[in-house]
């Protein structure tokens, strides 16, 4: 690698930044557990829940550990013992960002409980600070890492297979974190509703309901640890896509090898500009809803702001890149704002669609699911439309990005959409900070519920429980556009990496047309299995609710002593996840091997695309569909249309319940297959050329 | 057209099979129109479905006639004046041939009733031949139209525009017919039951309720003219595809010049197999729901079967066409026969899919909902993959067809593809006449409800609407899977007409994958408009029906001489569905217009394909989970699960109408966007071409 002096600074960045950020975590995580704890109740509860997400945690692993060697063994038989052994590693970094973000979410629910008692602020930034533990040990130790590989392996084809390793590793820790535990979560969310809410007729979170530490549980492996997953897979994968087109496009002269550096360097400011952000999340008593939802975009804005002129100082420190490169990279972190708007917009209860769908509820359930679809397939225009604009507009930028003698061309246009995903997550710091602050706040609710703590302080945790759907629901917008942008980058890395021509890549090619379809049609076999596995999970929960309420006497009547057996329904959980999760994990990995070694590498680009296109639409349907439910229900108990307990509310109910599995398992879901099955063909990309394709 | 003495028979034998097939619909409906129509109430109940059906269709066409008016002024101005003839022939053609199966289906219904006040065997066959006249005034009106196009065009590029044209126009009444007959029957069928059935407690079909002749007209426009508008599309979209594939390869000199006439010889020989099978419908008393399924099945099967060695004949005859090629109509004949297969196993209640749907209301509604979408998700699997197969297999074996000193190639390749549609689509005389007959049995039988016919006549009735639902599901799935044929041909046969190279329709152009994208999510945004206009549209029938059940009195009591205005709920009918295509019918031209010019024709390419695989998926997944939750709802009422009346049927009816739109509206309006969308591509291709895009 030949690179100028200048270019220190640039080497030293992401080291400097990773450790600032491992510091951070380290320091918030002991200020967290230096907060006070609560009382003996609250502490018995908390603890119940993080041992049940510990133990989870540990089965999930040792399943993993099964697969990731396999997939080891595979990789350095086929590709190379590079590769395996980066493959590992992005694997075992994933894991432990979400060991992390887990361990500290679980311990920081009940002292958010015990803060809100205080004061709301006081509640918030626990919660917060917890998130961003999340988030800050997702970009740190993903930078870190991947920065250290690039420093070992150096540039080349080499690197390029360590790299897409170090990915494929984070993709199949994300692959088992989000489908698992979106299984989990809503097995035991609609186990605890349907037997709790509907049969016994007892309230959410009610301690007497056996499923209810399940439920818990499920917040925190699902939502914390799935979701850290997936923006970690995401995350890698955007700069290694970056990086492997810069290093093929440098090798051919058509590229700057500065350009190799540059996704790091956008990562380490982005880190930067996210930890600024972290430090503003604060508010007041008596904050209303909006209040709160301002500190967090605040924080959010202000972090994506300070990013713009960061990124500006290095394109031009390097002088190499060009300008319509910074304007890609900024096309991306544009996209992903406006995303998570309209996300907010097709999804919020201020807004007219979800009010449209608990109108709907006025003439029944049957009206309300249909317009529930309706807002949840019309919502896919926005998100589509911007990022065909971001692909597009930073495909013809680089394109046309004549500089230092360099005059653009394919692989420059590549490079700056890969950029564009880069730009995307460059925040992701503090965006994870508010996903990840959700499931907490929610614990926290659920724990002064099950504590039976004073009206005040369950009015507080409310509040931030509230804020948190507001989040997830961006969040989840969020995930979905940068998997795609990802997935995109990482489908150029392979198009480059295994050599294909234009001309090979043809739509009038009848097998990538026929790997297309299939693609296209993947997204809803992988949701089908995924929701039929949450119903099966759900009605084993319901069946040992209704054993203990049968069979422990006095528990349905809440007798003193009589005391539900948690540990059962979170046994039950893990094992049904763990069991549901292969299937849909085996055919994410199988089916790029498959069509990739007998319909031939160009083909596989083709079902890469199809499953993409299909699958980021019908996570957006999903994803919003289900938010939406969730929130026209809510909007109903805010009073309108009846209130709670009106027929209207009961339809809403059941909205809720449907999109449930759409929006926390089978939506989020999709992200994964469409990133897996992407960086499963980059790593076996060199394979694939050697066979050709059995059909020919 | 340099073609030999040995295929004048070739040129003769379409015109002699149309004018076979007209003499069979004028004999056939002479014959329908000469059986006793039945008492006075069933003539006159007979005579308002026939009314509200024509005033229907003569609103929609005034729409039509501007509609078409102002595309062949564009059409004349941009492209040719002799396409624009054409497309005014196409529309001509298709709203006649429509116009004559609805009338004849309004005026057999009371027919089918007088009938089984005889016997079964009588009701089936006034039933099936009045379906009959519909599926043979489509394929003889449709091969005639278009072989006397060819007679006066011949070949080259003005023939291809000549029936490109005709498609387009015919693709255009598909799109009104379908998409407005959509909306218009499941407005009118939602409608009356939520009022009806739900709030007013009278059971369906009763005269009592002032929508349910607007709902038996709904049956007739949406089934019988829509499904038939959609498939007169298909046919012919799919003889246009293969002829003009033809006749660029064979001014090529790539393929025989007589590769030009097979597409029309197989239609014409198709004809002719069908009209046999027709005759072999036939029943005896007391047959059971499988006899009547076994009598259509045999009828089908045997023309699909009499037409294989009668294909092999036209092959062996004209010498210069190869082998492959009669395998590869093969192969698109088997792949319908195999989807409408699978599709009855989804959706069929003896079959375990929509047994677990109903088995799924035991935990209520949502579990209902989830299952259906999941089924309906699981279900496009199969269709998907036989597709694939046919395209694939039908493309190697034109590719690899050596024959008559010519070596196959692309061109012969995208041939077969082309003429696998025109095989899955030869038998249609007597699939469409399977499914026509549905909505017949079905409007008989409300006929004998409203008139209060004996009891053994409603059975027989019930028998044949009962068989009905099992063909509409099996037709949908045909339909769904020959329009995804014939729209793969039509992108053959544009991206072949525009000249269009392998290089140039890569993945690897931004805008084509940009428009890829696009295209993926238009068939969600064009389901959702289609969804929110059906509930937009019932809710006015509705608040009509509530009107008349409060301002006329004794109406809901059933007092004698209390009637209800049943005109005025057709007008609404009417007037909301004219009102409500609007918008998907302009998205539908509009979308490959703007694309083709702002990003260019291989972007446009893009586009297709990308909704083609997406809507293909899409209305799969909404046709069968339509059907298997209408099934649910059946098994329950047949006595399982509780029978009629139980909580577990309550959930299975709400099932049932969120399925309405799905499989009636939604779903099927699919067929014709990707169908439209690709035969304007072709039609406009010379445009694009010219322009080549505006962002470059």
């Amino acid at each position: 690698m030949s690179l100028s002096a200048s270019t220190l600074p640039l080497l030293l960045l992401p080291i400097a930044v990773g450790l600032i950020g491992i510091v951070y975590v380290v320091v918030t995580a002991l200020n967290i557990l230096a907060q006070d704890a609560g009382n003996e109740t609250m502490q018995r509860i908390s603890g119940a829940i993080r041992e049940g997400a510990q133990a989870f945690l540990a089965q999930q692993y040792r399943v993993l550990i099964v697969f990731a060697a396999a997939v080891a063994i595979v990789i350095a038989i086929f590709i190379r013992w590079q590769t395996a052994v980066c493959f590992i590693v992005g694997a075992f970094t994933s894991a432990l960002a979400g060991f992390i973000g887990m361990n500290i979410a679980t311990r920081a629910n009940a002292r958010t409980t015990a803060a809100a008692m205080k004061s709301l602020d006081a509640g918030l930034r626990v919660a917060f600070r917890s998130g961003s533990v999340m988030g800050m040990s997702v970009v740190s130790i993903g930078l870190l890492g991947l920065w250290l590989l690039f420093l070992a392996f150096g540039m080349g084809q080499l690197a390029v297979d360590a790299l897409a390793g170090f990915s494929f590793g984070a993709s199949s820790i994300a692959l088992f974190a989000r489908v698992g535990g979106g299984i989990y979560t809503k097995a035991a969310d609609v186990g605890a509703d349907l037997v709790g809410k509907v049969e016994a007729g007892i309230p959410e979170d009610d301690p007497r309901n056996p499923a209810v530490v399940a439920d818990n549980v499920g917040d925190n492996v699902g939502d914390v640890a799935g979701m850290g997953a997936d923006l970690y897979e995401s995350y890698v994968g955007s700069i290694v896509a970056a990086s492997a087109v810069a290093m093929v496009g440098a090798a051919r002269g058509e590229l700057s090898p500065t350009a190799v550096l540059l996704p790091f360097a956008i990562a380490a400011v982005g880190i930067l500009a996210a930890l600024i952000g972290t430090f503003l999340v604060r508010t007041r008593e008596n904050a209303t809803q909006a209040d709160l939802l301002r500190t967090l975009r605040t924080a959010i804005w202000t972090a994506s702001i300070l990013i713009v002129p960061a990124i500006a100082i290095l394109i031009a420190l390097d002088g190499t890149i060009g300008w319509p490169i910074f304007f890609a990279v900024l096309l991306g972190l544009v996209a992903g704002l406006l995303i998570a708007y309209f996300t907010e917009f097709f999804t919020s209860y201020t807004e007219r669609p979800t009010q449209g769908i608990a109108l709907a509820s006025r003439t029944g359930v049957a009206t309300l699911i249909i317009e529930g679809l309706a807002v949840g397939m019309r919502s896919t225009l926005p998100p589509v439309v911007i990022i065909v604009v971001a692909v597009v507009g930073a495909y013809l930028l680089g394109f046309n990005n004549n500089v230092g003698g360099r005059s653009g061309g394919a692989d420059s246009g590549l490079y700056a959409v890969a950029l564009a995903a880069v730009g995307m997550l460059s925040t992701l710091g503090i965006t994870l900070a508010t996903d990840a602050y959700g499931p907490v706040a929610d614990n926290a609710g659920g724990i002064a519920e099950m504590s039976h703590l004073p009206k005040e302080v369950r009015a507080r945790t409310d509040a931030l429980d509230s804020l948190g759907n507001t989040t997830a629901a961006t969040g989840k917008g969020f995930a979905v556009g940068s998997a795609v942008l990802t997935a995109l980058g990482l489908i150029a890395a392979y198009a480059q990496t295994s050599g294909l021509q234009a001309a090979e890549l043809t739509l009038l090619d009848p097998r990538l047309l026929g790997a297309l379809l299939i693609g296209a049609m993947l997204p809803f076999l992988f949701s089908a299995i995924t929701m039929t596995a949450v119903g099966r999970a759900a009605m084993q929960i319901v069946e040992e609710v209704r054993r203990q309420f049968r069979e422990i006497p006095g528990l349905k009547e809440g007798a003193p002593g009589a005391r539900a057996d948690y540990a059962r329904c979170v046994a039950i959980s893990t094992r049904s996840a763990l069991r549901e999760m292969v299937l849909p994990g085996v055919l994410a990995v199988a089916m790029p091997l498959v069509v990739g070694g007998v319909l031939g590498p160009a083909a596989l680009a083709g079902l890469l695309v199809g499953a993409t296109g299909s699958g980021f639409v019908l996570a957006v349907m999903m994803a919003n569909a289900g938010g939406a439910w969730d929130n026209a229900k809510k909007y109903i108990e805010a009073g309108e249309l009846g209130g709670k307990g009106s027929e209207n509310h009961k339809a809403a109910v059941v909205g809720d319940t449907v999109g449930d599995p759409f929006k926390d398992t089978s939506g989020p879901s999709l992200n994964i297959l469409i990133k897996l099955m992407s960086v499963v063909s980059l790593v076996f990309a060199p394979l694939f050329v050697q066979i050709g394709g059995l059909i020919r």
